[in-house]
């Protein structure tokens, strides 16, 4: 492959264009060690997805959630850079890098059942991509639309090749009705090369609301009839690992159940970002590491 | 009862109240004749709503919908009162009276099935409220907030007592996850006295947007604390019968998958419309029948 030739363009012209993975969906030979079980790594290559239900106990998940309400409640958390706050409300929504913010949840991004995951998709060591922590209240949640992650870290961030996932882990239970996430199986063999520039500083609004790099609606009817929709449901602690390029969204949530997860992305040490493929600058470190890319080896045991 | 008592108060105050249900779920000895099983009667009474799996068939529903596309390409169809279309597009959203304005549907409004089951339930002859097609597209469906259609109705309609009940037909298939109609069982047993004042002509932002009669959370999670919530799926032809004071609401639909469904409103000749207990003028004519008040008989056989 030359320099100058980018296997994945997007938001290039005005046509739409659904191009082929170029890129394994699982990397190696397979012989690499790691939690996934044969069946659970050919469902994944399949549909690019898999749910791991209760893969975190009750007990592990009450921590998880105790730490991430004093956090959220601490009086400086709004300052940071890496929190997003509800407009009106001031609350808490979102805490970018996150692992690297608490010890807690630095340990759980080395968790074997997590980063172990990773590293056995992405046969190499990982690193984070992004981390963060979202909480989602009861009543307001709002939709989120159809993207494929690869799509914005790609034209965004400079990530070269498919060889990241992103693992959602819950912190509350996921019903069918409080907005849980929805994929599209299969949609990750096919990269969808949307239309559109990309305007500068773009990141700042596409937290909140996509409207770049937006997969059309031919496009996601074409991966609808092939695959349909899946919405995984489970309570929490249940683990939905799921490729860089599998496309998904989720509505919204009237619903008095909150919904907040966290949500780790794993890249390989052999994919590490480049400049944007869109030609402008980089989004800022919290949103997409270059800095900050050590290795998540296994933790010691204890 | 004087003729100044309101059992069913509501927008009067700055505090929300929750008043028990005073009249019957279902009316009369559970004698009078109709297509409900006394199995159905006992989930109706107890949960406030039934579902009847694919109640028409898929010939009457292709019928169906054939004929709602024709209507809602007719070119004349946006001139009317009764059609509500999508702002920018135009596009037909809902058609109200719409057993008045077409035949066939005229037809289905009468169906034994229907008509039938709500003249069982309200031990009454019966008289259409409120009817409606609604057509709401994939990738674009809006949520709609929990509310219970009787304090509406009972507000901004004169509607006396809650002998109504409601008849959702679909269309469409519904999933989990295209916005499907999102029920609390049990809800229907207890009234919510909402805050706030009515202000003038409120219907025509109603249709789009609940701002007023709108319950509390605190209310809501009761009543899910209480019973849950519910959001029936099915294939197209399924229908969903529903006390008028059973709490409801849909989320968002970004999937490709349309949901369309026939919306009619059953009252009992009984319970005919006074006035609005909010002391405005009254809704139109096509929002809330009081001259169209025929009773609903059964079709003569052929």
């Amino acid at each position: 492959m030359s320099v100058m030739e980018d296997v994945y363009p997007s938001r290039v012209g005005d046509r739409v264009r659904l191009i082929e993975r170029a890129d394994p969906v699982i990397y190696g030979t397979r012989t690499q060690p790691g939690p996934l079980t044969a069946e659970q790594l050919d469902f994944y290559e399949v549909n690019g997805f898999v749910v791991l239900p209760s893969l975190f106990q009750p007990d592990e998940i009450a921590r998880l959630n105790a730490e991430l309400r004093s956090l959220a409640d601490s009086p400086t958390i709004g300052e940071l850079d890496e929190t997003i706050t509800e407009p009106g409300s001031g609350h808490v929504r979102s805490i970018f890098r996150i692992h690297q913010l608490n010890e807690m949840y630095g340990r759980l991004a080395r968790d074997e059942r997590l980063a172990g995951a990773a590293r056995q998709i992405l046969s190499s060591e990982v690193y984070m991509h992004q981390s963060r922590v979202n909480l989602k209240p009861g009543f307001a949640g709002k939709e989120f639309y159809w993207h494929s992650d690869f799509e914005t870290w790609h034209m965004e961030d400079g990530m070269p090749r498919m060889r990241a996932l992103s693992i959602s882990l819950a912190l509350t239970e996921n019903y069918p009705f409080n907005g849980p996430l929805m994929l599209m199986p299969g949609s990750h063999k096919t990269y969808i090369s949307c239309v559109g520039e990309t305007p500068a500083n773009h990141y700042k609004e596409s937290l909140k609301k996509q409207e770049y790099g937006v997969p059309d609606h031919e496009s996601l009817t074409v991966l609808t009839d092939r695959g349909g929709i899946v919405a995984p449901t489970g309570p929490a602690g249940t683990a939905v690992l799921f490729d860089c390029n599998t496309m998904h969204g989720s509505n919204s949530n009237i619903t008095p159940y909150p919904r907040s997860n966290v949500f780790f992305v794993y890249n390989s040490v052999e994919n590490k970002l480049q400049n944007p493929f869109c030609g402008l600058t980089p989004r800022p470190e919290h949103i997409a590491s270059r800095q900050r890319t050590e290795t998540l080896a296994p933790l010691p045991t204890s």
